[in-house]
């Protein structure tokens, strides 16, 4: 095998770190060369990420040890990517960014749903929307990626094909999420006893993925869409259910049509629509660990209502293994290196 | 205290007539005198239900051996109503129907949404939907009365006084629903290992309770509703997040305003809207076992969206314990009496 | 109705507590007349407690406010009752304290596990170990009560007719434990995406419930009793699995015999040994929100083993419950008082 | 890469089948020729198994259409491998049985816990019991292999070293099995609302599974070993906690010393015993999908005993993974091929 490509995890310690490494260490054409955290420097990886005995002697890093490197993945706090930006920027030819910092294009936006000014306005032409299946053409070119929300993620990937090809009016985004996604900080509301067998309505309204969902489906303003997510019984994993209704009729095979030319030959997208069969629909827990995105469709035969549903991994494809798909593409890797697991059934 | 009404339930080795008879067992003003199965017939309840060990010495009795009763309440599967009622109705003064057969008054309701022309439609008329909150004049001299459905009962109550109050457009109803709703016969479906940890749409449109929604809160067919629901991981519980869409701008006060004066004095209604801590919305599970809906709601402040949630037990509220509620009305009990139990916490 | 016993909960906003609240606010003899809460003092009980919504317009007391009462539960973290005994015990009639201050009559053996000196050794005499199927006698001119520990409880209770009739030689006690037992308070090791599904041995030697196992199973040191409790994925809930090895060959019959003889009469004892059912053996979960402890077993035909299996709530029976059952004793009620719920199924 | 094994599993649509399937697909020098399920013969993989949809073009195949291949795997119900046996040992050089038929070499033992004279004794000589840390040597050369027991191998791996070094008077092993080990056939004991949640002893004495502890553990019957499995809330995985009774004092250096000169080499054991964090022993969920076999220990200082902890998935190490490691031996791989996966966090 040729050289392998230096990659850093700069806040590796937390939930979407713990995942990256978990890919990396096993991606033919990289080498894992650092990985930082403040608080645990010094110390093995598996000392905070238990899943990595025996799978690695390296040892977290302290932020300013760091190096010089080919690819670096920022998994900070939302918020702290902005202020590491500059120091970070010099060290390496790829920078992917895990936050929410650099998602949106539009400063307004921004604002409209963080409730501050984006403090470095003049960054966000740099950074290229890492959702490799609608920006694949500029992230070949990119050298700096914000991978988008998770919850943005599991909505805008079925739904862009759909926005796309016919006039749709409004959305209602309805999205079960599972524990992970809340990081691995300590909170009341993810204490075990109060978290268990929650159905939580988390932010029924004004929840900042929104604004993604706006920037990738609705940039011309003319549909309506609506976004509220649910905690539920999960630790990973994302159930995303969009309500769509259209202005003129739409058949099933126009929609399978408009999936098919548009997702056909995509590596991390299948179509889950059976006639019988346990798992006629997407299902978070049939892609755990891994980087696909399911989605299926039905259409309400009285209504006209379009019910897309789809299902991810959020620490995957919506977080760590899109971050990696973004790099396989920045540097020419095929795009599954590293990506291929087959998910766990039953679990 | 005074003589106890004396009462019968028919197919009660299943969740709902378990669910009943844990109810009268403790209700002041009943005897539970019968319990038929005709599977069990001869055996001692807690071999079918672990839960009424030590709770009762009553044996399941073959449905050829009813006598007459002051109530009787019918836990049959779907469609088999139908078939007892002849033989049910002239046994007892009240007579409580908990499954789907005649909940529609309108026979063509019937036949959209069970794919079959209702067999005895000229019943329908006299049977009361057993939804106290919205009925309960009708109900307190009813002799016949359908229990309504579990997700009905989670979508109607919190959304009557809207579509009541205001010019409501569209309704998305957005269901997560535990497995306790689909009863105690086995299927692969709900085998652990596949129905653990699930997020399924088990029926993303044309689900039958829909026809209940259609006949309670749209009978002018004027709003247009839209219902999906999901299986969640939870036994017991319902959490249903409606998004309504208003013509005209609606504020939050205006809305609290309607509810109170709709709900204010019912006794199994909570409204659940907190500024902080962990529940500021309804949760299913701490109704379990009780025979409260929690009702919440948050309007969409950028979008006029009104975010209606609300959460009940599917076996109490959704099924045995309105069934109770209503038999408190019909007999002239206090509407409490039986379902006074506070909820679990935590659990 | 006659005159109500007044009682205070003092450390009333955790998760013993409010199990405790939600039984005395059901309980026909008691008023619930203060609970105090040092974080909450001005709050109406539910802000703390949502399970207690609707249910009660109490507010939570700054423990300086505290007057006198009928009977005083203290609910404060272990170590704070000693700290609060002086001032309390002067306070009322019948003291109930729920931490693990005062169960240990021997301050040696208190010093073993605790790994500090009983700072008021003076005190032990005065309480009763509060397992009335053990001190019934006691309690009923009891004023002062120590409640078991929820472990301790699910491990004596089954144990103590076997170590009474026949000749034990050694015990070993694997216990499988819901996370309430941790309680409210938020850490690393109840974080939800840690927390669930674990199978965690969180003290495999040396849990300091052992002692109380062998001050009421073994105090002339013939058996040897060993501990070990796991953390599993139950909020509610200890299974308790004890291997017993007797001396002597012993039949099912002779334990049957000896079990009924001791425990036949016990309002709040269930054995559970079926051939068939899926409920063979004692389940945490069927006892959920009950003050009932389930008793089953089991010889080994090949090696005369004897596993005995038990299942409690251990926030009910395993605390809140047992110190109303107590009270009852205490105050002359009936055992039953407060304490009839029947169990949830499914749940 | 050179030319690959062609491998089929026979009775491939089950959980081990699937497992199997899902490690095959991604072995690097095995090609997965054939997979016979009788009832699902003809269509593809994915409709009974739909973690593999994506990830193969191959459908079932009868069974009466099998050819010849270079390694079969059978994971068909226990028992089913005694007929199929003649067929299938001539059409393959490797054969590798996942059932229970062939794991005992004693007759008599397979008798007195299967209940009925073993109808093949002849052919219990030639079969090699798959534990590769206890056989690696016999695996090597072998061409029949019988994997163990899923509760066996979680039991006898960590208690191996210790009996072997120690005199060991008593071992009591209680297991906690996830709900994926009773296979995917639907029964009322898998029903969702009846295993949710469950501490469910299933069989607390006699377990078959303790037959093969007692031929690798103590063929020279000096020892006592007692088995006790319960069903928990966990869909993969079996946390196993042995306490062990040893003659002599043993320093938990001594014990330390032990399992690193028997198992410091091993590729498929870890050792887990942490002074702090949260994963201090063995937990399942951390090796979900791994073949991975974590142990840790703990000696009690007040009496001597020593607790073995250890954790497995009961699909992988427990059945599918360990059958791949035994293939790696048998057909001269790296034991490693097929298995490096990384596990997952959390989960």
């Amino acid at each position: 095998m040729a050289e392998r490509l230096r990659a850093a995890v700069v806040g590796g310690s937390g939930y979407v770190g713990g995942e990256l490494i978990r890919l990396l260490l096993r991606h033919p054409h990289v080498e894992l060369a650092a990985v930082t955290s403040r608080r645990h420097a010094g110390r093995p990886l598996p000392k905070a990420l238990p899943h990595l005995r025996g799978a690695t002697e390296l040892k977290f890093t302290a932020p300013d040890d760091l190096s010089t490197y080919d690819a670096m993945f920022l998994a900070l706090p939302h918020g702290e990517s902005m202020n590491a930006i500059d120091d970070v920027a010099a060290r390496a030819d790829y920078l992917i960014d895990l936050s929410s910092d650099f998602r949106l294009r539009d400063p307004d936006l921004f604002e409209s749903y963080y409730g501050n000014a984006h403090p470095r306005p003049e960054l966000l032409e740099a950074f290229v929307y890492g959702l490799p299946e609608l920006h694949r053409e500029e992230l070949t070119s990119a050298q700096r990626v914000a991978v988008p929300g998770c919850t943005a993620t599991a909505a805008i990937l079925p739904l862009a094909p759909i926005v796309e090809a016919f006039d749709v009016q409004l959305i209602v985004v309805d999205a079960k999420v599972g524990s992970s996604a809340s990081g691995a900080s300590v909170s009341a509301a993810s204490h075990h006893p109060e978290r268990t067998g929650v159905v939580r309505p988390f932010k029924p309204t004004g929840h900042r993925h929104t604004a993604e969902m706006i920037q990738e489906l609705d940039h011309e303003g003319t549909a309506s869409i609506h976004f509220s997510p649910h905690a539920v019984e999960l630790v990973r994993g994302i159930a995303s259910t969009a309500h769509v209704f259209i202005e003129d009729d739409v058949t099933e095979k126009a929609i399978w049509k408009t999936y098919r030319a548009t997702y056909g030959d995509e590596p991390f997208v299948r179509f889950v629509k059976e006639r019988s069969g346990l798992y006629r629909y997407p299902e978070p827990k049939l892609v755990e660990g891994t980087n696909v995105c399911d989605i299926g469709f039905e259409r309400d035969e009285r209504t006209g209502r379009l019910v897309v549903m789809s299902a991810i991994d959020n620490l995957t494809k919506g977080a760590a293994g899109q971050a990696v798909q973004c790099l396989n593409l920045m540097a020419g890797f095929d795009e599954r290196d590293g990506l291929d697991a087959v998910g766990l059934y039953p679990v």
